[in-house]
């Protein structure tokens, strides 16, 4: 049905950095950040990606195309603390006309200045590319594109600025 | 310009109770309950004492009038802990057919067997009651009635049950 | 290194169920609550699974035995919505001396009155049984015991009384 | 028995700006910024404010002394959306040894470029600059310094550092 076969696990998009402080609210008593917070976060992985390849999720939303989770996994490796300066890198995975899927993996920056004023973005680093700092967690989410009454679209027809530029970044 | 005046201080309706556990989610590295959520459990508390009246929040939203909060104060006494058992006491501060204040206060339920299947909600308890539990914070929230454009509209005019059960409640 | 096997996939425990109402702070912009509060919910489940045996999580945390999660998935069937009443289902899907995973259900009880006082926590419902209400989404959460200090501890040995009672909900 | 008086109203510090974007979980079914996020996004002004000086709220944290909130109020002028390029701008309202205030303006950033990589953190900008940007809330937080035990301490004894940096700003 979709003209775009799924990716092979070895074709993958690079990895895009989306970088932030660790806010107190997202500590819990156990001193660590609640591992819940880490599926927010993936949320700002892939909405930084979306704009470095020059649109916006907030656009796609107004022209009615949703991208609602259908699925997502995480493995925590170790906690990040408050006030951590940490990048959650992202990239896809796995991507047709109907479905995506993105990959994560949040590191924490040890080794920046507390006082760097440091751009909210990095990125594209190649998927081959070691990424630095130290390794908390890596997870998955899957996505169906959606219409607003949720019904299924196919995004080379529904929005095909977006289509173009996710496959662009899978070469 | 509004038929009904504002109501004096000492014409307040009832309380009525909202009644649940803290969440683990809700605590933070000092060990209590960060101090935001307590303004999220100020929104169970005027939803439940509201579903008390035979209304319900979600009802009126579908009906196209909202309910956004314009301002609110907390004060702090003592914390609130993860796996505490705490209601939140609401009651109508002042009224027009254009804004609407609430008061609360949040109390911890020491007695309360831990293994106890307890009733969501309680009350309603007269103002002049001495309320149960530890105070932990009081605070009030004021209100302006909207449509979905966010345009002023009068109560008594766009939603009179609610209008009309609020102001029974006054009594 | 363990004296008790993982269970086999056929060996779980009852389910128990913990009801509340969806918060107004959990909807996010497509009207539906934000995809990651079930992972809240999935603690309120097992928090309240732990209470019906008898224990509390809080008194676990005290004694210095923590319990946190090091992988999670989720699969998205139908959005919850503000509001609705909603029964987080959990039982006991795999344990040993030192790992612990839960199985969850979160269902829609539509069949509910709005003004019913309902309690906080149903069950126990046997494996085999039919869940009630519509089926949300489903999920698992794996753990591991460890100290203070995130040092692995085995549970048998650290929190006999817990053990024993997870233990005898598997039987 | 504080040797330092409080500050007049017309002696407050220079302005402080965080900017960050609005997450999508931060947004409500109404579609905006549920009215709770603005508090969490006062602590994010504060704490951006203090690393300005030089220090981090971290470290006071590491050498046991707290800054819990005692009292908090908020006005909401306009509504933040996802997405919005927001700066919160922070500043010192009242201050001794026991206790400290907090002013803060939240700001929409409608004039910068979607993709423009911009610092996380701007300022100082002297009191009586015009802030840039449409005014969406504006609040105070109340605070008391305290230990682990959450019992006063006097700041100009228990942490001189933070307290001779937080003085010299107000000048």
């Amino acid at each position: 049905m979709s003209p775009i076969k799924e990716t092979a696990d070895n074709v993958k998009s690079p990895w895009y950095g989306a970088r932030f402080r660790v806010r107190y609210q997202e500590s819990d008593q156990m001193g660590v950040v609640y591992h819940a917070n880490y599926v927010n976060w993936f949320e700002i992985g892939r909405t930084e990606m979306i704009r470095s390849l020059g649109l916006t999720y907030r656009s796609m939303e107004e022209e009615g195309v949703l991208l609602p989770v259908i699925g997502l996994d995480l493995k925590y490796k170790r906690p990040a603390k408050y006030d951590d300066y940490v990048t959650v890198w992202t990239r896809i995975n796995q991507m047709s006309s109907v479905r995506l899927s993105y990959e994560y993996e949040v590191r924490r920056d040890d080794s920046l200045s507390d006082v760097e004023h440091s751009p909210s973005s990095v990125g594209p680093v190649l998927p081959s590319a070691v990424l630095p700092g130290e390794l908390l967690v890596t997870g998955t989410t899957q996505h169906a594109w959606v219409n607003r009454d949720f019904r299924p679209v196919r995004l080379d027809k529904s929005f095909p600025n977006l289509y173009d530029a996710l496959s662009k970044a899978l070469r």
